[in-house]
């Protein structure tokens, strides 16, 4: 059973990209599946370069930690419980962007959106994942 | 000045993925910039998952070698001029299914496919840049 | 066509190690493309061996954020919004000495410069872009 | 003792494009220190960019080998003797266009050439040895 067809992914990304140009802000979009593959990805017209592995990296730290990756910052800081995680398991993305897309309390996949503020990027990634 | 908008990259994956439903066999399609930097991808359903990578990497080896990727199998045997080529620059691939996107005698990008056999990659990259 | 040709990269140098030679400062200093390729790059004698991988890392760090790399020092410090880039997208800088270079608003590529104190490599890589 | 200052690398790059213009191949052209360092670097306009790291690279391979680069084509032939070498050390090169530069029988450095055929990369690279 395929849980994250292509055919969804690719809604998921246009909304999401929908969402950044209403926003006026262009990103990178990257949606994985739950064991962290990439499925479907756009850089928009102007998106930093940077943000094509950063958002691809988000997806696939959200399905590696089973977490948004905004939750690793707090613990990842200085001191804190996990410090030093974000060289682990490949490179982990300790600010936010990513987030899990679950159906019926299931995780099937991941979305990342890279390019802007944080804040822009959750937003982007929060309109991707309305679309799942 | 952007010579390889999402819009078009967006028609040339769309073009290869449709050529790949044709002939029956699921293909990951990447479609990279003039840099060899991600614009974009997908993963049609039932694809492998080894190609994700190999796909941007057919793309991003013909944008460093300036070359289909078909070109290099030969050169590179034990032997040929080039033996160990494939290691280099990152790592290249060295059969078929990376071709260059040319606007009016420029290179703009280039299309990498991945998951049938190499007949059938080259021949969904054919569709792709055939869209441009 | 060719934005940054050799010939404008190698002026570049020349301005950026011309530069370093009256503060009496040894440098490295490197010049990529928008793609972040590296075209032309000096090591004067002296300068530090490390910062020939810094100041190709700063020209590419600069063409991958689309920002001078000094733009990234407060935003990644502990409790700030990006803590972490700096091990993303293959290694980013986020001192200064990596710069755009741009032709009519346009990025044509970057210029890094390493081995002495930041303000230093600011000053040395600000020589360069105005050779451009 | 500054055995190869960047006065002297600076001129071994000339005379290889000045060969590499003769001959109408663009070319990478890279020299390293004796320790495998680079210190100048050139892509001539319309050079392959995969050749950036691969012209780099024979050079280091010469000095860690202390050998011209095309010295270990035959040995690493499946069934010869070194066969795997190439990914050792952090990846070394085994076609030729990689030579070492020598003073009073020391070597203090290495060049390393790529873009063309393997033919035209060592006549670019003993060009630049000449210059010495």
């Amino acid at each position: 059973m395929n849980r994250l067809p292509l055919d969804t992914a690719t809604r998921i990304v246009a909304a999401a990209t929908a969402k950044a140009t209403e926003i006026g802000q262009p990103m990178n979009v990257a949606v994985v599946d739950d064991g962290g593959h990439l499925v479907a990805f756009a850089r928009m017209d102007g998106a930093i370069k940077a943000s094509i592995d950063i958002s691809i990296r988000k997806a696939r730290t959200s399905i590696l930690m089973n977490l948004p990756t905004s939750a690793l910052m707090d613990v990842c800081q200085p001191g804190g419980e996990l410090y030093g995680l974000e060289q682990l398991s490949g490179g982990l993305v300790l600010f936010g962007g990513g987030l899990l897309l679950e159906v019926d309390g299931e995780v099937v996949g991941a979305i990342g959106v890279s390019a802007g503020s944080v804040e822009q990027d959750v937003s982007v990634a929060e309109a991707g994942v309305a679309a799942l």
